[in-house]
């Protein structure tokens, strides 16, 4: 279970130490970590104790939304990024996962929003790099283009990351948002031979999908995704780092965490590794 | 407003004839029909009201659920689409509409899922053309991919249409499930290079999606949609047939048919002509 790692959205319902304490109880290296508990928790307590418990961290969760038509809230968008930089730095991950953002109010310029993304890329992408932190965009499936993400696939991705050094900006591959890309696997050879996966990440497709989508990822073998043939793909690709499982799934975050923890790494054996 | 379509799907509060009706009544040219209220009302009264009311049929929805394991069921299926055909050339249309179907039950296949797509077109495509009907290939938003429609791109529609004559196998350009597409643009010109476009489709997407998803389309300029950008692109790229409106929408389901009618009429000069 070495490249396992949780991430704790999976297990919102446990406190940030809770979270850390489990991982390492149950022989876990690895946690992902979003910035607001993070925050709340506080960033240099929080690097004190993954330290302590013998962890690292796989990525923080999450930089980006990087579509605005205002030029004050460009700014302040900008400067939320560098923080977030700055904690990634500071909790000992070099990875800082974007969400690119979707379309800005009351607009519908598609290709606008998606420069808006390469120009808030190229802003942060020197500031990343100077602090040991890559900015991992990641796509997301389709039907977040309008409201998340107007990154879709992971060929936009690495067409954004590519005019970046490798050690300022990579991407994620996260097998939700990218399963029905029939063009998926020639862009996960293409991304590990720049050495651009800074992450690869695992749930499943589960339907019918509930209002609002946002919740509808399932967990691990309860779905469609060919969790192992994405993961071989990506060792194939060159990428050995840790394997974060995110589960956004309101049945789960109704269970005792440590269900949903062994859970989680049963699914794992059986459907990834 | 020679273009306009009125997909009967979109006033299923209506019959059929109705529908025929009060698109005659507004002046239209062109109506899009299902198979299920054709059935019913059977195919060849269908045909004469049709024509009676100086209407064409810009497209038979649907053919397609191509995705099957068992020998037997794929027999069946493909019995259905010939029938599809029958009555797709019986209402006076060349054009119907395949969804191709999702992963069959239990299994997480993609790529076979699409060969069998394409083993089913190579199976239907000329018996089509004999009839002077054009299997229409629709990609379906990716959302739809596991339980509706493993063709999730225009790209790949057309990967499998231009292995066919023109005269038989073509896409449709549905804009609610090709907008995201940051490669949508390139290939509406080289479905339109090949004259392949068989049907451009507009409503609009808007969020947050309802449970399941089907029925969240929404009326055009209610979402995010550049309608007029790819109806524009379809124009340049040499189609000019009929435009379907096509809106499944329990709101606008639950109001009266010609409210209904005159509102998509009026969006569609406003957002779309």
């Amino acid at each position: 279970m070495k490249r396992f790692s949780l991430n704790q959205k999976t297990v919102q319902q446990w406190s940030l130490p809770d979270a850390i304490d489990a991982s390492a109880a149950a022989g876990l290296n690895w946690i992902g970590l979003w910035r607001e508990p993070v925050q709340e928790y506080g960033v240099e307590r929080t690097a004190a104790l993954v330290a302590d418990a013998g962890l690292r961290v796989s990525s923080l969760c999450r930089g980006g939304f990087l579509t605005t038509t205002d030029d004050t809230d460009r700014r302040r968008r900008l400067d939320d990024n560098r923080r977030a930089i700055d904690e990634a730095a500071a909790v000992g991950t070099d990875v800082l996962v974007l969400v690119a953002g979707g379309l800005p109010d009351g607009t519908r310029d598609v290709d606008g929003a998606r420069s808006m993304v390469h120009d808030g890329v190229a802003e942060l992408a020197p500031y990343a790099g100077d602090r040991g932190v890559r900015l991992a965009i990641e796509p997301l499936h389709p039907m977040f283009c309008s409201d998340r993400c107007v990154i879709a696939t992971l060929s936009q991705s690495l067409d954004i990351a590519e005019q970046f050094p490798a050690s300022q900006v990579g991407v994620v591959v996260d097998a939700y948002h990218v399963w029905w890309d029939p063009d998926a696997y020639r862009q996960i050879t293409r991304a590990g031979a720049g050495s651009r996966i800074t992450s690869y990440q695992v749930c499943d497709w589960v339907t019918p999908l509930p209002a609002g989508v946002l919740t509808g990822r399932g967990m691990m073998g309860d779905g469609v995704i060919e969790l192992r043939r994405l993961r071989e793909a990506c060792d194939d690709a060159g990428y050995d780092g840790p394997i974060e499982v995110e589960i956004f799934n309101d049945v789960l975050w109704s269970r005792p965490g440590q269900e949903v923890l062994d859970l989680a790494m049963d699914r794992y054996r059986e459907h990834v590794r």
